[in-house]
């Protein structure tokens, strides 16, 4: 059985914890002062640099769950998004709207598999 | 290590991915046109096939997260899935009530073991 | 390929679903008329049975997803987590505010891995 690998613990969440060669992870923007665009923007760079971190790429991404503050931001997800996602590795996605922290405008659950 | 499998792959999203024996993918009613009950059943038709064009079927299900736009409609959900989960097999399930694309009354984001 | 273990198997749910040396669940009060409170400290209590009944730990979290159906519930919900999950061995976590059946404050979707 593998050993569980935990990146960035505090005494609250970890960065990043990865299992049986999957990594598990939660991403807002760094920055919550931005727009949605800016917003978005920062996760999905956040994202490549965590998959870096453990060993991934977004390439090997399985699944994303992503909560809107607001379902009126979907273009702006969908547009920056599809020009993220490497073409034929898109993961599993599923999108809703939910309350999020103040300021918040996206926040991301991913699932990927390590090398 | 397993590979990563991707089923019908679009630039935005894949209808579902397996890894390690695990496959998922999210569904919402392929016509939103029609009320809950309609969706519902719609969705649980649908995460039969995509099941079955995963390797798995429904009675490998590991865990099934269900939005409603509505926790209201929590009682027709409630008696078409428990019509539809084969006894002794159910999974792990949460239900909670999020913001879903207009129409839209619930989506199901789902884990299965493949065969 | 591991076999599918069921735990509290009922029509509608299992209590637990381990496969692949992973644990998923998903935990709310069991007496949902105490306050926000009471039914965090109700649920972290719960997440521990729950883990030892499916032969893990709360060294073991992967990931915890976590719904409030009042995000002003935060700050009690962090003290008593954070005094619950042992250092060093945070999981993933996620909060936002997402609609919960009446009367109940928090819902966790968990998952851990098993020894």
């Amino acid at each position: 059985m593998s050993e569980i690998q935990r990146f960035g613990v505090t005494r609250r969440c970890s960065d990043a914890v990865v299992y049986n060669g999957v990594a598990q992870f939660v991403e807002v923007a760094d920055d919550s002062s931005q727009d949605v665009r800016g917003q978005v923007t920062q996760v999905l760079a956040q994202i490549e640099s965590r998959l870096a971190l453990v060993g991934s790429d977004k390439t090997r991404l399985l699944q994303v769950l992503i909560y809107l503050a607001d379902l009126q931001d979907g273009p702006v997800l969908n547009e920056l998004w599809d020009n993220w996602v490497p073409e034929g590795h898109a993961p599993s996605r599923a999108c809703v709207q939910c309350g999020l922290a103040p300021g918040y405008r996206v926040e991301m659950v991913i699932s990927a598999a390590v090398r």
